[in-house]
């Protein structure tokens, strides 16, 4: 199963609205005679790789897969119906799928006298399918805040400079994590400061399994911006033909701005941020990469809506000038938002942490 | 010369106001044959304990010394004639002597015939010198400015709650770091805000080689309150005798406070804080601990005084209230304070980052 959840792994950043998914096929003496992953949406699913590479060395044999197969038809066929096929006699599954759309692949196969067993290297496996957990178990996006800033917290100086506070390093590798998004959001604070483009450079590589599929075009994530009065400027480079982009806007605004509104209500504390993740994911945006702004940050981290941090501190103090992070409904210690730390690495002379919130966003609500 | 730099740093801690220094003596067939390190002022050098080891066989044998040989009589004799005494034929030296009262231990040496190599792993034992070098070469103390934050650069809440931000594996590292201090500095800020100690809990063990010396008291660091304006309490627990205590005050400051006072200039920004490492220095205050206050840990940054940044961030987001550090003298980017990382480590939950400015404080002045 470890080997399956490495496979997996292969296919972060390029199965978005798919998860990524393992296989490793066992014959019956227990020798691996096949491995596969799911590289993007579209392409074949991981069983159906392995199997194929087994052929029929599969038959009375074991696949170990990091999330339960599927049971329904999309655009490639019921992976359950694969493995009965191949004369799979064992199936040994990581993570039982909670999409309703796709379960009951593990119901079908023990109706057809195949032994099956859910939960091994549960949590390894989530892991690594994170972003698309959280979306088909909250019915929302997945959002990771990055945010760069010195030791002391500033991503800013007193008279709003900024460049650069991060190393070249600590910048490529944000738009590594740019490409393998669904979407990068920012606030309109941000839009009418630094006037970004929001786009990622394209990373595809050779070695990328999908650079030589004709029928799958280059990722382009999409662009929002979050922008409850329409103030976004006409001319907004965020609002090129660069990539697409929705500006979310309230619903009560009157607005003639051109472009791809996307009408939101408003909650208590301003636009329905829950909604806006709510509305991305209907439109197959697994993962969001919130992005620009303090104030948006500490909008999405009050209401429970920040998966994961990705944090890059240069080692240089201010002292003064923009904080990384704007108030966050937090008023006294006992409310603090308390993270744990996944990674902490050294990137160029920077470093680099990644935190997820303790207790798991959206549960507790 | 590593052996002996890795000897030096025995000692760490516990010398003050003298350097750490380790020797590794070998015979004329290059055979090691005697270790020493300096252990505690008032203690045999690392040369005399080196060669008492080796006795007969130093005789046409080497020393690797990581700091230049003493030439004077303090409360032990010079090393250089001890050197001498034990017929060693070559001295390989990693960092000449700064202190000027000290120093010629080579030139005596080489007037003697013996062969006397400077500058092996200079970097590697200036570095485990750090403290001592920037005392003896600038005559002002060495200063290690610590805080702990959240990832977003905060030390409290809004309210002004911070109980506690940070992890008792990092609040005990603390307490090692102020213990292997010579004096701990707050601010008048953090003296009335939270009223602190300021104490060192104990940490000396059996295996401590001044423990059992009897003529060897255990160290207390001498705790220093920054305050201008003289506004200490008259009963501020600083005050108390678990500790001698120093306040800083301006020369023209009028007060009736009971304490051991340090008059000082003013410059352009406040308390002279140049003149308050010097006063410190000339009270053998080889390394300052300052911790208390963003205001006077901004005030040692502008004016180029802190050598060594120990932050210990915790996975947590506050969004609003205190700073961790407040005005440091930077308007714009250009003037940003930049540091480089020694260390990047997990400590508990949290992280521990050790940062050094890039260009050497006291030199740019």
């Amino acid at each position: 199963m470890a080997r399956a959840v490495e496979l997996a792994a292969r296919g972060h950043g390029t199965t978005s609205p798919n998860p990524v998914v393992g296989c490793v096929v066992l014959d019956a003496s227990g020798e691996v005679v096949g491995e596969g992953f799911h590289a993007y949406a579209g392409g074949p699913h991981a069983e159906v790789v392995a199997l194929a590479q087994a052929g029929e060395r599969a038959r009375g044999g074991t696949a170990y897969v990091t999330l339960e197969p599927c049971d329904h038809t999309g655009r490639t066929g019921p992976c359950s119906r694969a493995l009965l096929v191949a004369g799979i006699a064992r199936v040994v599954v990581a993570v039982a799928d909670p999409n309703p759309k796709a379960a009951g692949g593990a119901a079908r196969l023990r109706a057809h006298g195949v032994s099956v067993t859910i939960g091994v290297l549960a949590d390894e496996a989530a892991r690594a399918n994170e972003e698309w957990l959280t979306y088909a178990r909250l019915g929302r996006a997945h959002v990771t805040w990055k945010f760069a800033a010195t030791l002391d917290g500033r991503s800013a100086a007193e008279d709003g400079t900024s460049q650069w506070i991060t190393s070249p390093e600590a910048r490529a590798d944000v738009h590594r994590l740019r490409a393998a998004s669904d979407a990068i959001v920012a606030g309109i604070g941000t839009v009418l400061a630094d006037d970004p483009h929001l786009t990622a450079r394209p990373t595809l590589s050779s070695t990328d399994p999908g650079a030589a599929d004709p029928g799958r075009s280059v990722r382009r994530p999409v662009r929002v911006v979050v922008d409850s009065r329409a103030r976004t400027p006409r001319h907004a480079r965020v609002l090129d033909d660069s990539a697409p982009t929705l500006v979310a806007v309230a619903d009560d605004t009157d607005t003639a701005l051109k472009a791809d509104l996307l009408r939101l209500p408003r909650d208590a504390h301003g636009l329905d941020l829950d909604a806006l993740l709510r509305e991305l994911a209907a439109r197959d945006v697994v993962s969001a990469f919130l992005e620009g702004g303090p104030t948006l940050a500490g909008e999405f981290l009050r209401r429970g809506l920040v998966d994961r941090v990705v944090a890059y501190v240069a080692p240089a103090l201010l002292g003064s000038g923009r904080a990384a992070l704007g108030a966050a409904g937090v008023g006294t210690i006992a409310g603090i938002h308390r993270l744990t730390f996944d990674e902490i690495s050294p990137i160029g002379p920077d470093v680099r942490l990644v935190a997820r919130p303790v207790t798991q966003p959206g549960r507790e609500q």
